[in-house]
């Protein structure tokens, strides 16, 4: 049988390694029983060690760099793209069928293409089956599948916290707000000004405000699956002293009249056979350490009385269940594997 | 002339001085040209030397520390409290009229006795005038007062910041949501294990979610003031890794047929003669290192066209204009003194 | 095969479940294959569950804690205990000689009855075999033992940084100095006004300054371990703003002519059969980051030739080398498993 | 006598206004009162207000940032210059001898070409008096001075904090070791990826160890001037997760049979009449945040006996009275004003 299993293994590739997602999802990928880690891919550093740009990846450290390219990365069973927007389609589209692709970009995300057209300002890539299996009958889409898109930080958050009340009916989406805390790896490793550790230690800031954040045609697109008509979100993402965590806070008048009680049972139920997913127990609220490093999403829910609003909150690590811990997530359920294997949810707390 | 200024000297005394609010009062007072600083008093720390308990005011740090009390603190012109909510009532009834009682605290804040007994679930102390200059036709009522209520350090935040559209009927305050990031001194410097650095840094979390926080009544009470019929407010204070500093995201529905510019317009025309108050330029947005230990607001607005929302974002200091700086912004208004002397209105930043 | 290894499984208890140790120890061991986990004990937190205390424990959250005591730990083959100090003793009395207990605390650590009671005033418990399998024969010693004395956090980061140094002759012992970089999880979760985030955010101190520390005669006795006669050590605990992770940078003459290249070879052949320890490659150098949760500890070393010292730093994390993962590796020492099982090496960075 | 002070108003120039020093300066000018600010400067900024570059510098919003140039700068009494490093001289040598040149930059404090060369790659500039008033002698010698070369923010650090020390002949300055931890504002704003806020928080970092940063023959520099004889020193700066501040921990031989009193002592005497020098009474240690934005240095000072060394440490807001306050205390001496005129002494803390 241990033969079988060792025939069976997976060789994943991963395009973008240097960058965060990238080293995510191969900090997971070292800890995941049936996988072999391929080709490791990337631009400006193709040529130099593994080990110079990913220091905590001891044991990839002597790993060489390949150049990013559908040639590089035919050769892997699975290739994890970490890359930036708008890079992975042309790649893609020279990838055999076969070989699962597993986007962490948006290009792929959208099902509406004047939806991207007018957030991204480039041509729409297509569509691939989106990669948050706690969606109903996504998990399904998911089994067997050789393109997955996996969800923005923001829209996996948002949506987990509010999925419950969009599928039992107890919440309005149509005039949804949110308002999400944010460590700065979710930007990326470029050198910006405006994400200096100067800058952005001792201080918050909201970016992105009014609807222009590229993830809000995401949520919007979400809600609509859970059965919004019409829905409206008024997104607002706060840049916090964190290196990693996404605490989203998200209200929504109440469509029926239920109290806190009711709201917390709904969201238990519904998460009850979900393996990655914890509403907590009544008076304990979300807090991103204890999801740090994990694929896992912590939500608690209260009704506002007074305001007549559900308040629903999200803690997950942006990088994992917000990224790569995603990413695998797919990867297993796209390989027929259990779609627990190998995936940590346990966060580094404190 | 420069004897009769000195001979006005006032003399300020400061209960609860060893806390956050009081040290940063003794800040600001230590940099105010009319002042000089008469009692320091405090509850377990007294005969106590204030360099014990607040090393960076060196210039006091050989003063002796007497207990709270009416007698010890008759002898100033000027009290500034800051004192856990509850304390200060029956202090304050037992000085003199004319000494100018300026609290920190919460127990004058409210009008309703009925509101301060739900949240506070002690005995309602009474009513004073509400420290919040920028208020319509506040300023005349705290201009020679003798007794001043601070408000609380969110309610601050969030009034700001709404202000100009509910003076202006462009929002409705019928449906406000607010998520406000704070960091931890605003909850004092008493000892609890969720306040450890170890469980703030790295972490972000909501508590007191679902309308059960103590200011909510006092964000509504000046909604109220601003005009807002039946207001509402869904409100969760975030708590962040950041020493100090609230940046409050503030959303309301759109009560007119405005745009980004028209809101921006009304928001800068609104507090254009208000020296602590700053609508930034069109797509700056604020950020709270740039208020540290400032007596400044620092506020943008935009529409949200598709959520149909106005949405506004204030940062300021909570210990400074959120509170100690507030208590002397109001001082000065107390005795006759122009309303900006002694108060920096440059952030340290970074 | 699989059905032999199941019936080995190793029941583990850890007392202190609700501490920062104690809880790092759960989150290592709910990924240990051998282990499955037994009694949760705490002093004033017993009869609550785990969940209130650890919220990152998701798979622990119902179980119900047991006060701390030898009849409710006896019942397991292995206790982690992650006590204050002097209080592991008396219960280690009691409990069987074949239950294997791996004590956090620094109880048995010191050989020198002197020395204890200098440092912690209480009389002496005894010796137990040190738990630093780097340490040259130690590994040895600790193969089966039932008793292990986990080493302090700090001396773990000391001794490793300089260990290869002392031992090939290159370095003088007799006059090192070191200062530690560290995060506030070391002083656990007790509620201290000094230990709050907002004392501890945007702030670097000194403590326990001139030699007064605790850690300083283990520090020493490692280093005579290591063949260092009459060693001196200046050390500074330094606390910093990060939840984790120790950095120490030590010092010492050079007792040698040696360079940067030939102390990097030393240092780096001296590990090279050390799973766990990493010296890394010349020009990088340690950062806590990329051994955060992970069972690792990053080094470099140079030579500072005007001074004429060698200069090495380690990173660790104090809770998982500095501490729980230091224990397990002592676990699986201890209980003849592979020295590596359930460790991970790999930081969650950034 | 108030026409007469507004005649003498002085009009400083500041190049370099975008960056974290530049920002720094006005902000301490903004508070002068002999001071109205002239010329702002900048390089790629030229064109733009400053408001866009520095948000917290309100009551400068609108002014206009200029090329740097000497023709620019000619009209300003001072010329605070805060420029990379080996930018500054060229400037300066076309700006009329009476205009008061200080420099914040490292191009003229090094009297040793010989050192500057091999530390800097570029030809020695020249040497100007060193800003370092606290310095035996120092303060009559910048006293009326028109070219000053501010210390860099370590080498002010540590010579205070051993200052006393080897100028009273109790330490020995042959085998000096420092490990100074620092925010990394003092690496200015330019965006590097090591100095992003994912990496930055949560991490703790050496760089430049093994006697390669270029403060090295500065602090050097200090220990002859203050008598030491061929001195030595073991310096190892870590960037820590903290926007601002230094906290320098320094230790020296013992060179006289002196314990922890007698040091107090003498460190707390010597200083007794520097007003922006505090040693702490015994038992309490220096922390970042109590001289946050302050021109001030906090120090404590131990004997290790065991260790035979004193061990001192200074806390300095390396922006601050480790460069722009320094600056502004320079610029009162060199222009015949009070040498505290305008300067904070009172840190923003928490």
């Amino acid at each position: 049988m241990c033969g079988i299993l060792m025939a069976m293994t997976i060789r994943v590739g991963v395009a973008g390694c240097t960058g965060y997602a990238g080293g995510e999802a191969l900090r997971l990928l070292l800890g995941h029983p049936e996988v072999e880690i391929g080709t490791l891919s990337a631009g400006a550093s193709a040529g130099s060690t593994l080990g110079t740009q990913q220091p905590h990846l001891r044991p990839l450290a002597d790993r060489r760099i390949a150049e990013t390219s559908a040639a590089e990365l035919a050769t892997n069973d699975v290739v994890i793209m970490a890359l930036p927007h708008a890079t992975s389609g042309p790649i893609a589209a020279e990838l055999p069928d076969d070989v699962a692709v597993i986007d962490c970009g948006a290009d792929f995300r959208l099902a509406d293409a004047e939806d991207w057209e007018k957030f991204y300002r480039t041509p729409h890539a297509g569509t691939w089956p989106y990669g948050l299996p706690e969606l109903p009958g996504q998990r399904e889409k998911l089994t067997g599948t050789r393109r997955v898109a996996v969800p923005g930080c923001y829209p996996t958050s948002v949506t987990l916290a509010l999925l419950p009340g969009l599928v039992h009916g107890v919440i309005d989406g149509s005039d949804v707000v949110v308002v999400a805390a944010s460590g700065p790896s979710g930007a990326g490793k470029a050198a910006k000004p405006h994400l200096l550790g100067a800058e952005l230690m001792g201080s918050a800031s909201a970016y992105g405000v009014g609807g222009v954040h590229r993830h809000v045609p995401e949520i919007l697109q979400n809600f609509r699956t859970l059965g919004a008509v019409d829905p409206s979100v008024s997104f607002t993402p706060v840049l916090v002293p964190m290196p990693r965590g996404i605490l989203a806070t998200c209200t929504a008048p109440l469509a029926a009249e239920v109290d806190a009680a009711e709201v917390q049972r709904i969201w238990t139920e519904t998460y009850a056979d979900e393996p990655f997913i914890t509403v907590l127990p009544p008076d304990q609220w979300p807090q991103t350490q204890y999801v740090t490093g994990a694929n896992a999403a912590h939500i608690q829910v209260t009704v506002d009385t007074a305001a007549h609003r559900v308040v629903a909150v999200a803690a997950i690590d942006n990088l994992t269940k917000g990224t790569a811990g995603a990413a695998v997530q797919c990867l297993n359920l796209a390989m027929g594997l259990p779609e627990t294997t190998g995936l940590p949810v346990v966060g580094v707390a404190p």
